[in-house]
């Protein structure tokens, strides 16, 4: 499979970590979000994916969009191992977790919205970084409280699921923004664990061949 | 079932034309947004759901958050009808539609965000009614371009999938704030149609029971 993926892009590190998990074999397709005025923006990018987002993952001449979509996809093409637990309550509730982070966190703090801030809107640097740490930490606080009474090692037991290939990216986003992480000792510890499977590890962005040196 | 929700919401919205199409009984369980400071913020509401956000669904005891969640839940529990073809590659096109809305449109504009604007960063209504428009406009237009190949009277064929659920809550929110909608005529036509069935119609705001008068 090709992945469309920009090592930083959250989102993107999220569908690395899964088709490491299931043991995919994978190429990058380097989309970088800054240089040249965003390589998302080209018309070659935009003719494969209308949303000009990163990732995009090609499988079998077909490509396919939305990290979360393409979660489901390799679980349904590849099940082992499972992402999701068996039984559908269950399974909501990871998918609940995921999506409190894919829809409630992170596209309030993504590159596009950023950049509407400083330049259409003229906030100024302390401004923008207040608007990101207030999303972050009001969320993760939340989402502490979801996941406290399932977590193990991971945030349903002891095997990665959906929701922790959501929460290890978004808490790498945190800390890069100096997030104040002191009322989520359960997800640092979740994501303490996660980083060390190697998995996570090979997805992580300072080991994607894009990576900033 | 019991569905916590906001006659205004496009997420609850969501999951109102879910349920009638699975024809599920449900009762209303009203959580007004805006009345007594947020109704989503009191200690009693917070307890079942952390995030304070509607909708959420009560089956059986247990409560489910997050809109896309739950429509999986149902879509697992409840499989008839259909709101995903059988098909992975099918499927994973039909979420995508359905996660372009729930990622990448709402969250952006819903009520805290546009809060946030105008109270945080003071921004006069014609600021936030723009930041509005810039992401709901733009990113309507590329939902055009990812669904005219695969449209019929609905999103994906001629009946309704887990897209149109979330385009017809997302087309009513574009046009409460007068988006200029020149560029989605595929879009309409299938908005339109969509809200001629008996389901769609009513789960529509105006026909709730805590809709404003």
């Amino acid at each position: 499979m090709k992945l469309y993926t920009y090592f930083r892009s959250s989102a993107a590190y999220r569908v690395r970590i899964a088709l490491n998990l299931k043991g995919i074999a994978w190429e990058s397709a380097c989309i970088h979000l800054v240089k040249d005025g965003g390589q998302h923006r080209r018309p070659d990018y935009l003719a494969l994916n209308p949303q000009g987002l990163v990732p995009a993952l090609e499988d079998g001449g077909q490509l396919l969009t939305q990290s979360l979509a393409i979660l489901e996809y390799l679980e349904e093409t590849h099940p082992e191992p499972p992402l999701l637990p068996a039984a559908a309550l269950e399974r909501a509730r990871v998918r609940a977790v995921a999506l409190a982070i894919a829809c409630d966190i992170h596209p309030i703090n993504n590159l596009r919205v950023l950049t509407y801030l400083r330049r259409t809107l003229g906030q100024p640097d302390d401004t923008v970084n207040a608007w990101i740490r207030h999303w972050i930490e009001s969320a993760l606080a939340a989402l502490e409280t979801m996941v406290a009474p399932t977590a193990g090692r991971c945030c349903f037991g002891d095997a990665p699921t959906l929701a922790d290939v959501c929460l290890v990216p978004q808490l790498f986003n945190a800390r890069r923004f100096d997030c104040d992480l002191d009322a989520c000792p359960t997800l640092l510890r979740i994501d303490a664990h996660c980083r060390e499977l190697p998995a996570f590890r090979d997805a992580a962005p300072e080991n994607q061949p894009d990576a900033a040196v």
